[in-house]
């Protein structure tokens, strides 16, 4: 018997209309035979009375001195109180269920308080539950350590309870329901013709969702990954089939995916571009400067090492204190603020040639400076000025005819 | 070293200034040294974002139809997030603390969802966390089943977690804050010059909980009574000692309690008198009423069996279905709807002459007719029109001198 993990996050649970669809699709399947085991986010809308946030504006109204320790029991109420409401929905419907913490569900982990990581899940409890027939709801972002400690798994953990389960169970998928089709060629707030794919690799979401892109979050994905799980991202308000993330050898194999160049574009905002000129021809500038940013906790990116010089990027927000700690080793950096960061990403772009000729014809053709670039096997980043952004998502979406046929034919 | 349970009610943290004195008497305690276990409840007003009602009221949208297991994992949310927030106030405070749920505190319930009673309390977390100098803060109201269920004790239950804590660890004495600054000698509401006690004993607070003031819970007080660890009733927003509740014999032998007639007095309204004469000279009619008042759970008081047939009582709610009882047997009772039960309890009453007389006189001085009545060792009862019972305590208050030197000097 099919045994599908569905996850689904805290707005659709807050309210009604919202609920009737997350109904329909337990239903479904329900109906259909297969195993459910749905996992719940908490309520996630900021100012909602039970959402994540509401829950630690209680403490912050104390000052914010809440050890990891008991925020995690605090925050751990968020999924409760969502799977709970779950729980009497199903019951109303007369579709028997049971509804499980992490811990109870056998979600052991380590014991670093608001950043926990999976250890081992025990399916003993849930099997059993299944066996009797019921949808097993699950409390996601949450799980326990061996000494009975409540932990949470950080901000988008409830997406790695649901593939951690799926591995675990062997699910035969995992369903990521939220509010967009599935996942795009691109930001619709950015791209008006941004349209959903039919299938995209594992390695592929990744560098999506560590370049920017709001999708599932890549620990979830990593978790799935190394369980051949599949996954696919859909939209808790249709009834389309969504994005099926899986290896690409399977996609391939299925006809599903081809080695197509590009399959989406993603971006950050907010980059800052520092670059520090070897005037002096010293041996060691390139150390010096980066075990400074490393000493501060400074993530730096697009890192570009020359005879001359480094040039590297840093979030805008610690923009202030990378330069403050360049000054302070005699470095006088020149600044470009302001900057973004556009991933242009396809798991057949290995060797294809090219792709950068698209890129670079794209952007000269709309006068968009390319400030910087780098390439890895499937992405190729180029950065330019946030000002620019729109236009160069643009540009390149329809130079690689993204909006044309994403994901063959959807 | 001292060990001392506290107990505060949800009120006491659901805003700024009343926290302010809760934090008053933690640190009190803790800069004396003492070993402090502090019990608290879900936030308590109805209509307070994570008030119990609150919580309940999210599932009544959907039709209420949450099975009793998973209502307990909902509600148990309540006082989490009260322990989370007092544990930040003491952190902010610099007061090192650690809050555990009832589980992990190691309280141990049998499985009856809602109504779970304590089966064990395995006191190894708590003794080592007070070991380690922390302020161990217990959510009220809940435990954990052998088997890692979460349950809830009912209505009142923090009461019960923290005399039960008392009675496991020990205690040297369990404080249980409330909004008054005792037991009251009547209600205040009712008697305008009703005034704290300085002392009761276990069996006249039980008879005054049972006998509707709205004291501490009856069952806490037996786990209390059982282990012998005195209980104080004392006001969370005074520095007064309050109440001390302890057996007899050790009030009396420290001169805190003498043998007074009468402690205090309480009430019941919304009551039912029936009358069924047996004007046939039935031989079974006792038996048949009260088997028909069994059979639907209809609760009885007042019992007055006679030859020429009962008296009883019932709650006003329950009068139309026991007049449908009766007549189905073919009974015509006569119906009294609208009383209210007097309650006189006085440890030292029994063979006490003349409190009945004292009673009797109090109230027909004032024209208030007694429409029937009952006693014990340590109580007598009076049954009156709900008009008459403000008169009737105030009349009753004054004859037994309550309002001069109650508790002995208070």
């Amino acid at each position: 018997m099919d045994l599908i993990v569905q996850k689904f996050g805290g707005t659709s649970l807050s309210d009604e209309q919202s609920r009737r669809h997350v109904l329909r699709h337990i239903v479904r399947e329900h109906e259909a035979g297969v195993n459910l085991v749905v996992v719940v986010s908490a309520m996630g809308r900021s100012g909602e009375a039970y959402a994540t946030d509401s829950l630690l504006d209680l403490i912050r109204q104390n000052g914010n001195a809440l050890p990891l320790r008991e925020r995690d029991l605090l925050l751990s109420c968020g999924e409760l109180i969502s799977a709970s409401i779950l729980c009497s929905l199903l019951n109303a419907e007369g579709i028997p269920s049971v509804a499980l913490t992490g811990g109870q569900a056998g979600i052991l982990t380590d014991n670093r308080f608001g950043s926990a990581r999976i250890v081992e899940i025990k399916t003993d409890r849930i099997n059993q539950c299944l066996a009797e027939g019921r949808v097993v709801i699950v409390t996601g972002f949450q799980g326990m350590t061996t000494d009975g400690e409540i932990t949470t798994l950080g901000r988008g953990g409830s997406d790695t309870s649901a593939t951690a389960l799926g591995a675990a169970l062997s699910a035969d998928i995992v369903d990521i329901y939220t509010d967009v089709d599935g996942i795009l060629t691109a930001d619709p707030r950015w791209v008006s013709n941004a349209r959903p794919l039919a299938a995209v690799s594992y390695e592929e979401i990744c560098n999506m969702a560590q370049n920017g892109a709001k999708v599932i979050h890549p620990r979830a994905v990593e978790i799935a990954m190394k369980a051949g799980v599949p996954v696919r991202v859909r939209s808790t308000f249709s009834e389309g089939e969504g994005t099926l993330v899986t290896h690409a050898q399977i996609l391939r194999s299925q006809g599903i995916w081809t080695d197509k160049t590009v399959t989406g574009l993603a971006h950050v905002r907010g980059v800052t571009q520092l670059a520090v000129l070897n005037q002096d021809g010293l041996a060691d500038l390139q150390l010096r400067v980066f075990r400074a940013m490393a000493t501060h906790g400074i993530s730096v990116d697009f890192i570009n090492v020359m005879p001359t010089g480094v040039h590297y990027t840093v979030s805008d927000l610690d923009t202030p204190i990378a330069i403050q700690m360049l000054q302070g080793l005699g470095f006088e950096p020149n600044v470009r603020k302001g900057c973004a960061k556009v991933s242009v990403i396809g798991g057949g772009m290995n060797g294809e040639p090219g792709v950068m000729a698209v890129i670079v014809e794209a952007l000269t053709n709309s006068s968009i400076p390319i400030l910087q670039s780098a390439d890895s096997n499937t992405t190729i980043w180029v950065l330019i000025s946030e000002e620019d952004l729109a236009e160069a998502l643009q540009a390149l979406h329809t130079a690689f005819g993204l909006h044309l046929s994403p994901g063959l034919g959807i």
